[in-house]
């Protein structure tokens, strides 16, 4: 998606050969504009499949799941890290180990949101060691919900998440694939 | 707000006398094309003004804030609960005590996305005693933004904050406006 790597060539900040900081525009602050048109991009690249329900983790990937939901008119469900007072027992939990900020949190889908005639999109703002993603397909699986795919806005190419979830035969879908952050400069695929 | 309000009474629970649950399109679910039809209405409510930017706290703010600054074409900014790794020093932070989750977090926003020069207009999905948004105020003061108001999809009107907020000047529109949860029904002002 070229719109996306003009704004992360532009804007993206390489804290490291790991690390790629895009708080002006995803992480932190929100480009709502650019978001709609991530929604768009997902919904056209899945527009082969029906989708009924599009699943993601707080809080990053709440705008551009939403945004995808508003497009193809379908309910989103977040993930919660942390069980809140007002979620009660009957939930889907997950162990997610989060390299960047390390430390794991529980990720959790309440019952009532997640079922077996669902079709599901997995969307993430970012794909690494697919941790996030994985925890997801835990819940989904569950849930005995089938799942479509995963739609990335950001994947780090040369980390192995991606990798590992395609040769387990989970289409991926990622609108912008870096290939290196080496020298402080963003390369990427294709 | 009908629409807004049909929904409460339709989907809400209502948990106990304080406590309404909206996980099914606000908190946990969400319903996009309801949030799209929340953010025309912020964008209606404060057309006499100019917002620069959207200010919410993170999850359940981030998905009606989002859908306002695509309306009017404004970035949003969400306070981050906790600090992660990715960003750095150079935050403004207040604390926030959550009654629903008996908790007090520090919120933090990067000075990079927060400036004098801003007129802010915060968003939340409910209020209650008012913790998130007095939150929210003091880090748009130590921005030294101008706050042009507060937009609220549910309020909690049998709860203090609102009555406090507004005693201090302070513009506040709530899409809708709870006067009772008593007896498991809930009752709106107007």
């Amino acid at each position: 998606m070229e719109l996306l790597k003009e704004k992360i060539l532009k804007e993206g900040r390489v804290l490291s050969d790991s690390v790629l900081k895009v708080d002006s525009f995803l992480n932190h602050q929100i480009d709502p504009l650019l978001m709609k048109e991530i929604g768009d991009e997902f919904a056209n690249r899945y527009s082969d499949e029906v989708i009924t329900k599009v699943l993601t983790i707080e809080s990053s990937g709440i705008a551009p799941a939403t945004m995808l939901g508003l497009t193809i008119g379908a309910p989103v469900v977040f993930a919660r890290k942390r069980k809140s007072l007002t979620l009660a027992d009957n939930l889907y939990s997950a162990s997610v180990h989060s390299f960047t900020k390390n430390e794991t949190n529980e990720i959790s889908v309440s019952k009532d949101y997640l079922c077996e005639d669902d079709n599901v999109l997995i969307v993430d703002d970012f794909l690494a060691n697919g941790e996030a993603v994985k925890g997801l397909l835990d819940i989904a699986e569950q849930a005995g919900a089938h799942v479509i795919g995963v739609g990335i806005v950001i994947e780090k190419g040369f980390q192995q998440g991606g990798q590992q979830l395609r040769e387990q035969g989970i289409r991926i879908e990622s609108l912008a694939n870096i290939k290196s952050l080496t020298n402080g400069k963003v390369e990427f695929f294709d």
